[in-house]
């Protein structure tokens, strides 16, 4: 077996895909409470991008912990593995050229921290989805606070586990007063530029 | 935070991705022996298509064992788990539009029914990388055949493990006596109507 073509023994690269697809491929992490809107907020965000051109797969609790996750619980060593994972498959998908859009709680900066190692800094860019704890609450679509606050769930981001602020996020969004169009004008601010293709 | 845009609330979906790419996305998937040819042949396929207009990504033992799977032994509970991986993250790729092209050994009909089973069938194409051992032998591109010989290696393919001739495989490619050229043609005559959009 022989190469004739030269070039057919290079794997393509991810800057090849990226100017294929007109865009910088990143991954745009939501962190935050959970009802806070981070899954609403990325699938709004991954619509817009769609109707605009972009190309992008979100990874959130769904998708990940009913797949490959689905051996994972939720002990410390099960939740550093879980989001580890999320980090690497994220860093697959921006190889492939893709705009990654992560939705999970990642309440803690050694977590986000795990993360951006991963992935390397330049393609992290990190949304704090910052809608305060009340409103997430009386939201509760999941039913979680409820049990939480029964004692049925342990370790509950914000009310029996904390949520560390984060410190590295590119834009915070409270998206207790806000339309989603109102979000998506704030998001698209920050974030169109790091994902425009400007060469 | 309220919808105002109907469709804002839904994930894009793979039928519009793949319509967006122009492609149907399948996991091509390789398997065989140490030397076979596999990540050769996925390599060319990929330039390939790249260069027709498909969007693919491979996965190999180079990304995978560096990244998710860096936690992963050899042991029979970690191969498992090494291909189950595998299946996931291809599966994901799949719902992102993508033709993903594996080439893992997968030597045994049940680790390739575990990705089938993980995939779904009508995703799932398997080539099996039919060159004989003592041409993969003689090639020892990486000197595990030696290793093997000497021991030093257990529970080798095709050494001191079987491998198991895949019973499902879309077709059978022995690299041992044809240019890239001509295994593209037979790849190509075989995958490209798979792959197509023809809608």
């Amino acid at each position: 077996m022989e190469h004739i073509f030269p070039d057919f023994d290079k794997m393509v690269s991810r800057k090849e895909k990226e100017q294929r697809l007109g865009q910088r491929s990143k991954v745009i992490w939501f962190t935050g409470l959970s009802g806070s809107g981070k899954t609403t907020l990325a699938t709004a965000l991954e619509r817009y991008l769609f109707n605009h051109g972009f190309l992008s797969q979100i990874l959130d609790g769904d998708n990940i912990r009913s797949g490959i996750n689905n051996n994972l619980g939720f002990s410390t060593e099960d939740r550093i593995e879980n989001i580890r994972r999320i980090a690497e498959i994220s860093k697959l998908l921006v190889n492939s050229g893709l705009i990654c859009i992560c939705a999970f709680v990642s309440p803690t900066e050694e977590t986000r921290k795990i993360v951006r190692d991963i992935i390397g800094k330049d393609d992290f860019l990190e949304v704090y989805v910052s809608t305060p704890i009340e409103i997430c609450e009386s939201r509760d679509i999941k039913g979680l606070y409820q049990k939480a606050r029964a004692g049925l769930i342990k370790d509950f981001t914000g009310i029996s586990a904390p949520f560390e602020i984060p410190q590295n996020a590119i834009l915070s969004i409270d998206t207790s007063n806000k339309s989603i169009e109102d979000c998506l004008t704030i998001m698209l601010d920050k974030l169109l530029s790091e994902i425009s293709d400007q060469r």
